[in-house]
């Protein structure tokens, strides 16, 4: 790992080194996605399987052969283990409650003229959710963002896995039970999300879809977005722990582990105030190292992107903070409620020694869907609010716009638009 | 303009050709809008003065003389008409008050294990707002996209409005100085868009950049989204109003009329359930039309894309609007509150005779920055909302990492992230 220190008169300059990662899109990528998604609009369903095939090794004849039903994902949460159907059905009550007091309510005013203001709040209709297959099967990843649409209210809940060579994954079928899914289409990549933006005979057309995918599934996504809405096109995720040394060595060294093993571009990044906790941290690393079965991960990770930072004082390790703006921030720190307010840009804020990043990533209830690469300067978890959205109300009462109309006659005047100021002055009753 | 009917066999068709419209971006832009971009990341001030000097017909030889302070911004105020100073205020005191209503605040809970959930909410550090300038320039939309920020917190506005051959409009530095912006910098197009997100020497990078602009400026915007936050590259403006014939026929005349002058492409449709209303409707636009000095944009628009639709009844004149998902929405109606919960879809709705769309656009107090081109289906106005944003805050107790630190192991094995488990397995009290 790379060692800094804010004392260095090149501390900027290194930290922003540290934070670079290049995040060009690629333009092959772009074209052969442009051409699934046009030929996927042009063609539905026969496309979708002809790509389906193809790409994920399939045989599939018509789209039952890639359609689920409830009454299949229930059969697959019946097939597995009773601990993990108990840990999914935990997870996700955990991740429904807090979601709950997320949901927004629709409201209203009325202004001494009479007039009625407001926003009427509503659910998506149908949403998609993407979620990877393959290798990496993530039951978590569908409950963090399946839950927040059924939170919202969303009627249709239609999910997108890729089942290469006709593996399925039961514990993310489960997951998607437990979490309030419609139906689930086993098909994945750009031509999946090109269904769901455009529809197909078969595969409903959604408006907004969410989850993470590789980059052929990110370009799709950006691709289509307009179309329908999409969540966020995420970078690799990023921990920054701040340690003021009262937490066990070895369990922060886990914890930047947990980060590193997710791939070889995620960054772990630890900011403490003394030498010596950031040397015992060191050890603890090499020690946990030898048992750790993605090792090979781990240490590319840490090795490429990872760093510890030797700050003054946690003052300053908050300013540091705010300049990364994590995705998942530790406070490791005795009196974590002290500091919190001196943060304003993370993702997510981990609490104290007990809060590891691990147990908000899957059962907390915060979702563990955030902003990355310094976009949690302008946004947010995803959430309940992202699936749903606002209508503005206006009732002006006939008083109200006596009053109104004249103002709304001189702005309109100053900016030529004659049309507008005469629909204001209609409204004026004749002296 | 067109004549629909929802009777007809291909109704559906036909209002799906109606809104279709072709958003495709142009690749030559945005290849000028990348090098523009790329110059000013790189040159900073240099490059934009250039570019402002070339476009805009200026001689700036320092970004002093590009560069307006609290004090110009006063003076401009200053030398307006006080009823246009009246009008300003009282449309920025009414948009503030009702975007005091969308403010939102941190919360939390505690389990019953101890654990503290909730989440943080900050406002953006600073903000840009793009303003359009020479022959369109439009003050309300300085109030409409500044206030929002203002009454979020967010400490520093910047906006920034080109000045072709150095005319400044005295009305919209004055909607400034009313809506709490910081700084001002007389530039426009690309290379502004870059300097706020990228900063140069002088111009300070933003977290955020809102505010309509020409091709080029949503070619940059686009172009920088995921540096810098971005609102909805918008589409051309629209206005739906669902009529029961109740509304004075040149009322509703007018009001489309006002959407229709806006440019070419502005599509305005009157819904109604007689063709009686219809054709009354036709003939005060052909009386009126004549007093209209944007005649030739009103014209072109509504024979472009202008429609009436005659529907059977309310209820069908509802679903045909949540199809539509119109950026305006006029329940031109009486007893518009028992049809608003039938609105699944629109950016704002006005209810009843007297609220036209005008009142909305200035001073009623609700944003005029809304979703168009059936984005509404997932998108919300702007709001206060979106220039605050939210950090999960996770606070596991001692007791509280005892029982998620076993769900947590297991989910984490499923999903064979070894380094997730142990990181929760060493929070565990060891039996």
């Amino acid at each position: 790992m790379k060692h800094l220190s804010t004392q260095s008169p090149d501390f900027q300059a290194e930290l922003k080194a540290l934070l670079a990662f290049e995040t060009a899109q690629d333009p092959k990528i772009d074209q052969i996605v442009a051409d699934i998604c046009a030929d996927v609009q042009k063609r539905g369903d026969a496309a979708l399987i002809e790509y389906t095939n193809r790409f994920d090794g399939m045989n599939a004849q018509t789209m039952a052969d890639l359609t689920l039903s409830q009454a299949d994902l229930q059969a697959a949460f019946e097939r597995i283990a009773p601990e993990v159907q108990t840990a999914l059905k935990t997870a996700a009550a955990r991740v429904e409650s807090y979601h709950q007091r997320q949901k927004m309510a629709s409201w209203s005013y009325t202004d001494e003229d009479g007039t009625l203001l407001g926003q009427q709040i509503t659910p998506l209709d149908r949403v998609g959710i993407y979620v990877p297959g393959g290798k990496a099967a993530y039951p978590s990843s569908v409950i963090m963002n399946a839950m927040p649409a059924h939170v919202a209210g969303v009627p249709e809940i239609i999910m997108v896995v890729p089942t290469p060579q006709g593996e399925r994954n039961d514990i993310v079928l489960a997951a998607a039970f437990v979490a309030g899914v419609t139906k689930v289409f086993t098909v994945g990549g750009a031509q999946a999300v090109a269904a769901l933006a455009y529809g197909t005979e078969t595969v409903p057309q959604v408006d907004k879809i969410t989850g993470p995918g590789n980059a052929f599934v990110a370009a799709a996504k950006r691709r289509v977005f307009g179309v329908v809405g999409i969540d966020m096109v995420a970078g690799p995720s990023e921990i920054l722990v701040i340690a003021d040394g009262t937490t066990p060595a070895d369990w922060v060294a886990m914890d930047l582990f947990s980060q590193a093993e997710h791939d070889e571009i995620a960054q772990a990044i630890l900011i403490a105030t003394s030498q010596q906790y950031l040397d015992e941290v060191q050890t603890a690393m090499n020690k946990l190292i030898e048992d750790m079965p993605r090792r090979a991960i781990i240490e590319a990770s840490l090795g490429n992107r990872g760093a510890m930072i030797l700050a003054k004082d946690l003052d300053e390790a908050c300013e540091v903070a705010n300049y990364i703006a994590p995705e998942h921030l530790e406070l490791s720190v005795e009196n974590p409620q002290e500091w919190v307010p001196k943060i304003r840009h993370a993702g997510a804020i981990f609490m104290g020694k007990y809060t590891s990043e691990s147990l908000g990533d899957y059962c907390a209830g915060p979702n563990h869907v955030l902003p990355t690469s310094r976009t949690a300067r302008f946004s947010s978890p995803l959430g309940t609010y992202d699936f749903q959205k606002r209508s503005s109300l206006i009732q002006v009462s006939e008083q109200g716009a006596q009053k109104l109309g004249r103002i709304a006659d001189v702005l309109a005047q100053g900016e030529m638009l004659t049309a507008h100021a005469k629909a204001a002055e209609f409204r004026l009753k004749k002296l």
